[in-house]
C-alpha cells in the first residue's frame, strides 16, 4: 500500500505560479517534500490554467526528476498532454487516467502500450458514473479486457472505484468500498486498485479525518494505493498502521520510521 | 456500531480499591464518565482479587444502575458470579462470555434463557484459540446454533472472533478480520459481532494508535461494537466517522456531536 503525492497540480495556486514561472525549485521542493513524508509516487497535473499544457507537462516532469526518484503518475484529460509527460519519464510511469468510455479507452491503452506505462481506469463511461456496483465492476472489467487484449499486464492495470463526496452522496462511500474489494477479484493475479481520496471529503468540516478513516477503511478491503496528500502526517500514519495491522511487515516498536526508511 | 465501555474492571487498580472500598461514588463516576464519552453500553468485570466475587458482581451492577441507564455486559469466567450480576440487571444485560467448550457453552446458554440475556460468544473452545478462519468460524456456529437450539434469537448473540495482540501474532489481525465479516454470514439474521479490542495494543509504543486503526478496520468488515475505552476521544471520533462512512447516519457538519445526542 502507497501513497501517490497529490500536491503537484495547477489545481493549487502555488503550483500554479510556479508553472507560469517556470519557478523549478518550487516545484522541485514540494516533490521533495512529498518525497521526504513518504510519497512512493507523485502525480503530476499541470491543471486547467496552463496556457501550452503539453510544454508544461514536459517541463514539469523533467524538472520533477532532477529532484526525486520516484514513478510519476502523468495526469491529465488530453492525451497529447499525456504523451508529453510520458515521453519525458524515466521511470514506467501511471497514465491516469482512462475510463471505460471506448474511444477513450483506445487512445490511452495504445499510449500505455507505446510507453509501457501503467494505465489508471476509472469504473466510470461517457453515460457517467454508475450507481451501483455491478455496473462499475463492469467497466472495470472493460478497462481490464481492453488492456489485457493489447498486452498488457493485469498487474500494471490500476482500477479506480470513483470516490464522491460523502457530503452529496453517501449511499456513495459504502459501494465504493465494496467495490475494492469486487475489483479485487476481476482477474488473477488482480489488477492494482486506486482512488483519488481526497475527493471524499469535500465540503466536509474536518477533511483530514474523513479522508483518514476513509482511507483506512478502504484498505481494509483491499485498497493497494490512493492519491493522496503525504504532508498529512496522520494520514500516512494511519495507512502505515493499517499495513502493520494487514500483517504487510513485521511489528517493531519503530515500525512508522522504519516504513519511511525502507523507501 | 457501539462502544462497550471497559472501564469498570477490576483488573485497574482505582476500580480494584473502590470494590474493596466499597466506594459507590468512584464506580459511579467512572460509569458516568462512559457514557458521557459515548459509552451504549458498559461492561462489569470484578476483576481477580474480589474476595467475594458474587457479591462484588452485584454490588458493583446496583451501584452502577443507580447512576445511569444504558445495558451493561456481566464479564466474568464464572456462572455464580454472572448469574449475581444478571439477578440486579434491569435493563437486557449481555453475559460475557461463553466458548465454544460444551459444559460451558450449556450453562451460560441456561443462564442467558433463564434472565432473557444476551450472550457472548468467543470462537476458541477447550482445545484453545483456532489459528485459521475455518475453525473459529465452526466455533462461532456451534454457540450460534446452540443458542438458537435453546429459543435465543440470532440477533441477541454477539460472536467474537477473538483478538490477540498483532505484537506477538502478526497474522492473526488480518485473520480476525476476515473472520467478523464471515461470522456476519453464519445466520440470517446475521448474529451481533463484537471484539475486546485493546486486545490488539498490548505491549504496542502507540496503543491508541494500534487500538483505533484496528477498530476501523474491524468495522469496515462488519464489526457490531467493541468493548473499549469511550475516553479515548480519538477512537470514539473514529468509531463515529466510520458509521458516517458506513452510511449509518446522514452527514451533517456536526455529525460528531450529533451522535453524543441521540443516544
Amino acid at each position: 500500500m502507497l501513497v501517490i503525492g497529490e500536491r503537484i497540480n495547477g489545481m493549487f495556486k502555488a503550483v500554479r505560479k510556479a508553472i507560469e514561472a517556470k519557478d523549478k525549485k518550487a516545484i522541485q521542493d514540494i516533490a521533495k517534500k512529498q518525497v521526504e513524508a513518504g510519497a512512493r509516487m507523485l502525480d503530476v497535473n499541470v491543471g486547467p490554467a496552463a496556457a501550452d499544457d503539453v510544454a508544461a507537462m514536459q517541463w514539469l516532469v523533467e524538472s520533477i526528476q532532477e529532484a526525486v526518484d520516484v514513478p510519476l503518475s502523468i495526469d491529465s484529460a488530453k492525451p497529447p498532454v499525456i504523451e508529453a509527460g510520458l515521453k519525458a519519464c524515466k521511470k514506467k510511469a501511471i497514465i491516469n487516467s482512462t475510463t471505460g468510455e471506448q474511444a477513450k479507452l483506445e487512445v490511452l491503452v495504445g499510449l500505455a502500450k507505446k510507453y509501457n506505462a501503467c494505465l489508471l481506469g476509472l469504473c466510470m463511461d461517457d453515460k457517467g458514473i454508475p450507481d451501483n456496483i455491478q455496473a462499475r465492476l463492469e467497466i472495470g472489467l472493460r478497462i481490464l479486457a481492453a488492456a489485457m487484449e493489447a498486452g498488457i499486464p493485469t498487474d500494471d492495470i490500476h482500477l479506480d472505484p470513483v470516490v464522491l463526496p460523502v457530503k452529496f452522496g453517501q449511499a456513495q462511500t459504502p459501494m465504493m468500498f465494496q467495490t475494492i474489494r469486487e475489483l479485487k477479484l476481476l482477474s488473477d493475479p488482480a489488477p492494482k486498485t486506486v482512488v483519488g481520496l481526497s475527493n471524499v471529503s469535500q465540503g466536509c468540516l474536518d477533511r483530514p479525518m474523513v479522508n483518514r478513516i476513509t482511507l483506512i477503511m478502504a484498505l481494509a478491503n483491499g485498497l493497494d494505493e490512493a492519491i493522496a496528500d503525504p504532508l498529512d502526517k496522520e494520514l500516512m500514519d494511519a495507512m502505515i498502521t493499517a499495513g502493520l495491522l494487514l500483517n504487510k511487515f513485521i511489528y517493531c516498536d519503530s515500525y512508522l520510521t522504519a516504513y519511511h526508511k525502507a523507501l
